[in-house]
């Protein structure tokens, strides 16, 4: 108890920045920044970026992204998942090929499609996308043979049925992540439809993550491509 | 008011026949076995059989059927679907090739599927079977394409999450009915999964009967293919 | 698989365009504008109008339209509906007399109702109207006695309890469409009970699409009428 | 607080029989039966009697029954509601005309409305009986036309979707009890189908018991009905 | 059916004026505002008083009474529970005494509360309040035992875990509505929770309306206490 | 971490015997029987009792009691909330007069209510009972305003509709905690009624446990009492 | 009855101010802003104020706190938890050293954390802090094991999956509240992951309040700490 | 389309062996037994084993094993997690070290802890165990560090809250699959509480599959692992 107590991290006093983590878990804290406030925010990712070449920030916002800024100038805004970035370290040399494929079923989905490929894509991993592929139009998801079957891992966005995960999962030999997401409407009861669909898949390799959670699933695919 | 209140019906003290419905819907009374004791189910058979061709009882029981059989002898057991049939019509000439393509993804939801073959075809459409064909092996699904480019209207029983309706919706320009099952655990919650994935379908074209209702599916698919 | 895979579509990098629906399926993909932006939408309708005659796009917004107006000059707005159509063909010859009958149950169904009528006769079926019929005061759908018979597939739109589905669905001879609507308060958690009584409705012939969705229950009653 | 704390009761160690209910309610307390071993209920029954010309116990079984029997001769077993009946009082005289009418939707509903019968009764109403009259046959209902017109006050019963208790509120002037049931599957999730559209009845003046209540609706009605 | 069918209405195109329904049940059709416009809402209620001495329209807003105002000058408006009403009659005699008692638990289901004494006023009921009284505090309660047992009908606001409503069944012998209602946070799920509560109630003699539905309890009243 | 991993427990294999809780947490691991075979449970008892002079099992059955006593012939078996106990430890001196008051609403209410005395007790409280104290019948509570006023905790066991918990949480100055009961039908839920209820207590200074969780109301109780 | 009737309470029109709750359950009524105007606030503590020496008020607004400090010049204001508190007694003597400590698992559960802190602080007792210190970092935890031992009651707060109570709880030998938070997204369902999470601890000892019931866990730890 | 639809499948009438799964995806389909009857059972097996080396079918039972083992006498019969094994190729060299560790929480775990090992195991993959190593006892967990982090995968199975997933999660590099299990009682709801926990899991790198479903825990682990 003594040893994993003894582990080190900085009190910021609202919050306990964990600076082991990097070395127990390969990667550092990433920030959630929905519920802090703007300076919280920068004064997390300041303190991470201290001792660290790479920090993730997700559910962030412009004027958020413009106090980080202010502390740690060479921070990125991603518009669309709304992720704040900071990557330092040249990108691994993907020499062997190996490739996250991240999917998603409609353009509605892209927000969250787009911060799993942000996620794993500074985590080191090279991602290739193919949005726009759900179910009904069978042949657009087909037509992405060649990029299906040369996944090394694979991320499944998808709202409503959810029913792309299922296929994808029945057509390639790499683990799926399925990600549901909050899009639709009546019966979809903010994505729970999609989130049953995709844990009740009939096809074997899928596991899930939390409704819009594109961030856990590219880390995940990160971890699994690694 | 006065016109509707003196339409026909039976009173057979725990039952009321009604004995317009056959003129007004189109087909008479179906006799739901759940919930009433053998000797309601046999007398409630024999009255309509006394006024219709053609009497269907779901939910039955090989007893129930022994004690339907005393008193309508021409009654028929269907093991798969339980259920009791009278049937003294010839069928329709069936000439003009329409058909009801009856779906299901997985062997378990066969008593399901069958409900809805027998209900159709006892109304007097001709039906097709394409069974087991889950979207987690697309090409057993594909390889069908005659038949569901054939059919004038499908029906589509899945339990799990329901893909399979989405799946075929896109593929056909004809009404599709989806039937979701209670097949499945844990996360199904008896056959929620499938429901809600149905009713979020991305396909147009498709409506959705309660949980494991064959009956129901058959039933409106014999209404749309006349 | 390469024959599927081969299907035309366009890509639009956030969309792809599945040029070969309306083939497949009888018409062409339809816009569903929530989570899209002005300007997402009017590109995939500018692109499906270059191949089709008739486009059709739900949840749309004024802006929106504006948006999409500057590219396809002969879209339309229906208000009540939110919706926008762009219609370039006759309408086809309703000499047959068959017509689709939409009925909703109380004025705040109203939005939910005209979509599926704007649905079905863009897609050119004939649409009568039954508005404001709900079950608490029967006369008043009594009344519409032989606009009930005569209709050859039924759409019922209808919030609160959903019953006016099952009365209709014991009167008439003819396919049913139950919409259940998010019209309500407290117990009806935002359509869940309509959704709940349409999908157990003790009248045959009836089968239930998601809530407010009166885009789908006139699409499927278009295929049903054609 | 004194004068509350000393009213009367009678402990029996693992039951308190409250002796002053019948001057404060005007009934005595009702037996739930369901959870009580045989010989609970047999005292229970036999302390209330001592002080009590009246006593109702619900859920009961056969065996119980015979346990009540053996220390209180005079009661009275109902089948089909499954009550033990204690009544040594001559109805009160009816002169007056009040009725309360027990109406269900179908024949699998009748132990519910039989115990709400069997409860107002006993408790000193005259009640009359129309069963069978769901929805899906309304000719069936209408045809009770002088039944429901004369009631004094109503109790609904219905299973599935519950509609029967809207279309009977909308046509009487006394207050309706909507009794929701279990029967049904699938999506009537054990009577909560039946039980959310009763509550979001689209009829004003109807109230709701719980699922499979038919005591409470009987017991109320009586209330309503002296 | 005829009979039914003939009875009167005022069709305003975008709602039917029920005119037979104040024959039928007693009371005009009452207006429910949500959902519609000013106008609407303005014109159905012209439409209603020209044939009836009083009008009930619920969940209003300021707005909306001052078009109201302009087309029926004597509507008056309740800020508290957002009511129209317009009363041209005397009220009855209430030399009988008998009078409709509504409680509330907590001072935040008042504006619920009020929507019950206003209905049952409006319909000719004597009514008395007594509020505040939850059972925290049960002396409160049990200070106003005198109205309690003087009542002869009551209804019981709550939210939150809604155990007044079983607190006061237990103590009087007149019928209890129960209205739950939304106040409350966390696992009361928007009155769900008060709303099983009150289902659930352990005292006989409780019925239970739809959440935060004043309106409904209001009019149960009156219909009893007539 | 090292400190914390070397604390000792005994591994059986099936289950590692955490032989510090006792120290840590002041009690010793209860075994919970459910889903454990009655080897697995004697196995367990027996590691326990060694080094422990209490041991408490719960959710036991005769046979599993027979195949502990076998092994630990100074078990004793509790037959109404089937616990299986080993206490080898005179009581502790009670002249400090505190004691755990448990409440329960109802005669079913009395396995859950019993399992958190036998709990209590065993872990050296005082423990007071008062049964059949539900809140239709508040003088059966009231009278005993002495056991209530002068517990140190309270322990209130109630199904249905829970009301029990918040009316005892008025009268007390000191710590509630109530348990709800799968005790009901219907819209109880199998104790999702009473549960919510209960979370949303309007008396302050009221917790809640699991659904049937005598055992850990007992448990906290007794940590509150010691 | 007479006695509890008698008990003082103040009315205000609006609401009944409980006088005697001090000398019943230790403690002033609390004043539960939600659902209240500025004024109804300002002048129930105004009322409070007059006889008791500390009122408390939660989910407060700064323009409430406004109107309440014109009437009461010496409430304060806590900005993070929104509570508004007047305490004119010096602090007990806390020699004896028993603290209630406070636990919670992220930056953004703090709101609800402080409502503890200061609710049990306003109240009498000594509490500390121990803030972020969710089990992903369970070394940020482990290095509170001195805190964790000495405290005599504990509050966990924790959203997402409420892990942190059980681990708490696992640790130390004094009893355990547990608050779930709201904080999270998707299939947190606004705090009921966490709710079922704690409710099911497998470590004994712990108890629920509602969710974001700080003041709840707040209030009873100092009662137990007292 | 052409070359998915001729994929081999063999028709054995109730169902469609799937030949071209294992090249597809890396494994033969797996036989799900629930909803099937023994000679079904036996005659896919045997279909599947004719082409492939490893078999798997899940939850079976001892009567469905015999009829299995009558067609394919190389079949083996593992009784905890009730599983049919067909495994007639040599373990791959393991000298890589790369192994899969599944963890339990409890005792009652077990059958799906071992359905995930076996699965695993058939696979090819070397697999370690830790059972019964529940959060509330930390130091059981942390005693098996090395397995922990020499583990290349991790499978988490527990019930109840499921804490041991974000924990596990917290102190490990590489890809946690949690798998809720029913263990529980009460606000379990049969497994939907550790469900909702896990996907909330604080801890990054944690995915989820079905409830039970520890076969696709272990599927998915050896694709990661492979």
């Amino acid at each position: 108890m003594r040893q994993l107590r003894d582990l080190p991290y900085e009190d910021l006093g609202f919050a306990k920045i964990d600076n082991h983590r990097a070395l127990r878990t390969g990667f550092p804290e990433v920030v959630f920044c929905q519920g802090k406030t703007n300076e919280q925010v920068a004064e997390v990712v300041f303190a991470l970026s201290k001792r660290n070449p790479k920090v993730i920030a997700t559910r962030g916002a412009p004027e958020m992204f413009e106090a980080v800024r202010n502390r740690t100038p060479d921070a990125v805004w991603h518009e669309i998942p709304r992720m704040i970035v900071i990557d330092r370290e040249p990108r691994p040399n993907e020499s062997d090929g190996k490739y996250v494929l991240v999917l998603c079923a409609g353009t509605a989905d892209l927000p969250v499609a787009e911060e799993a490929v942000i996620t794993a894509e500074t985590m080191g991993s090279r991602v290739e996308r193919a949005y726009d592929v759900g179910v009904a139009g069978l042949h657009r998801l087909l037509d992405q043979k060649d990029k299906l079957m040369g996944a090394n891992v694979l991320v499944v966005v998808a709202g409503m049925e959810g029913a792309l995960a299922s296929v994808v999962g029945g057509l390639v030999s790499r683990p799926v992540i399925a990600v549901p997401t909050s899009i639709g409407y009546g019966a979809s009861f903010e994505g729970l439809a999609a989130l049953l669909a995709m844990l009740n898949s009939c096809a074997a390799g899928v596991t899930v993550v939390n409704i819009d959670n594109g961030f856990g699933a590219g880390y995940f695919a990160h971890m699994v491509n690694r």
